[in-house]
């Protein structure tokens, strides 16, 4: 049992996590399961949209021409001769002085050129005759071949995180599936002989481990499928033998972190491979670190649920976004807004501060301890005092970073 | 086929929605499949956590008094009589001079008040002595029972969407199952006899049915269940037959919505149920349309992909979500951004514009119809335009909801 000699500095491991943790391979995915999903490839259009003139309107196609100086008061009349429907276009001729009924989506014969809508028409005095009561200029209410998207354009560029629109576009593009990144499977490994499986009431000294839905929870929010694993105990050898098992393209440990008698975390780590981190200058989580197992990053998470979820949010978060070709950068809503009080930090520290926003106003949480898992509960968000800050003063303003 | 008489406005649809539109009823979720859901209940502890006095540090437990006056230049050595490990108490009586060295979240023994880290002691002449080099109050590093949760609090009021760390708690209270609302079924029916199912190629005339695959990613979006359907024929008894094996809590029924002669689903819908609304003062998707079919809505949305985005997000998203107990409002990040060149809407109309924002100004983008799919992946967002306002200047603030 020691302390830390030094501790890193959070940019230090960020900055490692960066330079090493890289997207992981592709796969293709049906267009139809690809929402939300990130792709690695450029999609290029192979057809026009829409691929024919169609109708924007319901209305009477006709030739614009024809409607010049027609108005409400002086109607112009056209002859109806047919119709036609989306994906039943009009088989015959339209004549000078003649018009056919059209739908929206409807394909627009040649020999036409706008569509008037028929809330500008009136029933003429015969069924097949309709009154224009306003001209259109060429083109008008015409969705043209390729308006949309034309054939051999770029419709989205690579990592792409895909929008429920941007799938209703490949579908209409008859793109069946797309190479995405595949999404990091992620080892939920927990250790504590004190620990109870999550489900269990706790009994005596035994307390229940809250860490392994939190972390399921916080992967599938970062696009990565969780690994479950039994609990582990502190001793170094089942540390080392279930760290072994973990197939996972990132490894989340939880708990014996630090440097007490039972914390054989680190050393099954630089046992198996790389221990590039242990002993963060940060409050919470200061037993936090990081390690290797050739690329795969292993994030040694502090027991203590609020440490737990601010190393996570630190480092596995934004690593396991990168995993899956996201961006790093934290995904909560932020908003900058004046403090109520002060929030001090020290120089050389990033703190991760739990606090309240009460009528547009920051409120750190008064905390008496980093186990206090309740506050990440009661709390709104976090602010974020960097190392080189001793914190703000009340009516500085400050960016919270809000859970929900 | 004739126009619409009237319009409804956005607002009165809306309202009528927030007034019909109840919650569902409540079911129980086993707590590690509860992140996300919204809970129905208030959640009280029935225990303190922690549930007995535990070392917040890894360290030395002893006296508080017997450190005073320690200091690095002059220790106090202290006995080391025991070790307390998580889950594995102290079985001994710890006496005047004498300490135990703790691991952190070990039970603290009665008779000491205090832990000191282990960063503040040195090893002692012998093995069993520990210097300690810094004086700690009565109650220094111990989490004491039920300083995060104290049993009867509450810790949730009902509506709470339950965050990672909201799953922790619960699971740390030891609570198996939450009342949570349901999760909205809702059925996806879409019509037309120009489509071609998703996961077609386009040929001829017809198009693929972009529709579904998007409201299905929508639907999930805002906590519902997709429900498929095959695609209905443009006949009143096609999409009578279709509706009425709708089976979920609110029903999308895409196309057909309009004025044209095959559009049979207002009438379809009135002939079931109830059509409160037809046609909305709203660009684009005016042809939208409200009704229902005793309790559960039936949102009546144009076939054009981005007038059914936009009556989506007016009408059906802020009704699925407000089924599962979510609020209403509009879930896109927003940002207020003043607009590089004017944006005009009609008074009496509310708009969906589509916008980019490049270099945090706001470029409204030049879409020549309601029917440009594309605009929707080329913008970044939109900005709506209330009915009593005539659009924006150059100039002007504006809130985009922001589609990532």
């Amino acid at each position: 049992m020691r302390g830390f000699r030094r501790r890193a500095e959070v940019r230090e491991v960020e900055g490692v996590l960066e330079d090493r943790v890289e997207p992981l391979a592709s796969e293709a995915v049906a267009t139809c399961n690809a929402g939300g999903r990130v792709l690695c490839q450029e999609v290029v259009a192979s057809l026009d949209i829409p691929q024919f003139d169609r109708s924007a309107m319901d209305g009477y196609a006709l030739r614009a021409e024809e409607t010049f100086g027609a108005s409400a008061y002086a109607p112009t009349d056209m002859r109806v001769v047919g119709s036609a429907f989306p994906a039943q276009p009009f088989a015959g001729l339209v004549g000078p002085g003649e018009a056919i009924r059209i739908m929206t989506g409807a394909p627009v014969p040649v020999h036409v050129d706008a569509v008037v809508k028929v809330e500008d028409t009136r029933p003429g005095p015969t069924d097949d005759v309709v009154q224009i009561c306003g001209a259109v200029s060429p083109g008008k209410n015409i969705s043209s071949r390729g308006e949309d998207i034309r054939a051999g354009t770029t419709v989205f560029e690579p990592e792409r995180a895909l929008r429920p629109q941007d799938v209703a576009v490949l579908t209409a593009l008859g793109i069946q599936e797309v190479m995405v990144y595949r999404r990091p499977r992620v080892d939920i490994l927990v250790t504590g002989v004190e620990l109870l499986a999550a489900g269990s009431r706790p009994e005596g000294f035994r307390i229940v481990d809250a860490n392994s839905p939190m972390l399921e929870q916080l992967v599938l929010r970062d696009g990565g499928t969780p690994i479950g694993h039994p609990i582990a105990t502190d001793d170094l050898d089942a540390i080392m033998t279930a760290l072994s098992s973990c197939t996972g393209d990132a490894i989340l440990i939880c708990g014996g972190s630090s440097v007490g008698q039972e914390d054989h975390v680190p050393a099954a780590v630089r046992a198996l491979g790389e221990l590039a981190f242990h002993g963060i200058a940060m409050r919470p989580s200061s037993p936090a670190g990081v390690g290797f197992f050739g690329a795969r990053p292993v994030f040694l998470l502090p027991g203590n649920p609020v440490s737990c979820l601010c190393a996570y949010d630190f480092f596995a978060g934004p690593s396991i976004r990168s995993l899956g070709g996201r961006p790093r950068n934290w995904t909560y809503r932020t908003r900058d807004l004046p403090l109520v009080r002060k929030l001090t930090s020290e120089i050389g520290r990033v703190d991760y501060a739990r606090v309240r926003v009460v009528n547009d106003r920051i409120e750190p949480l008064m905390v008496s301890g980093a186990s206090i898992l309740s506050s990440t509960t009661r709390a709104d968000g976090v602010v974020i005092v960097s190392a080189d800050s001793e914190g703000y003063d009340a009516g500085d303003t400050a960016t919270v970073h809000l859970y929900d």
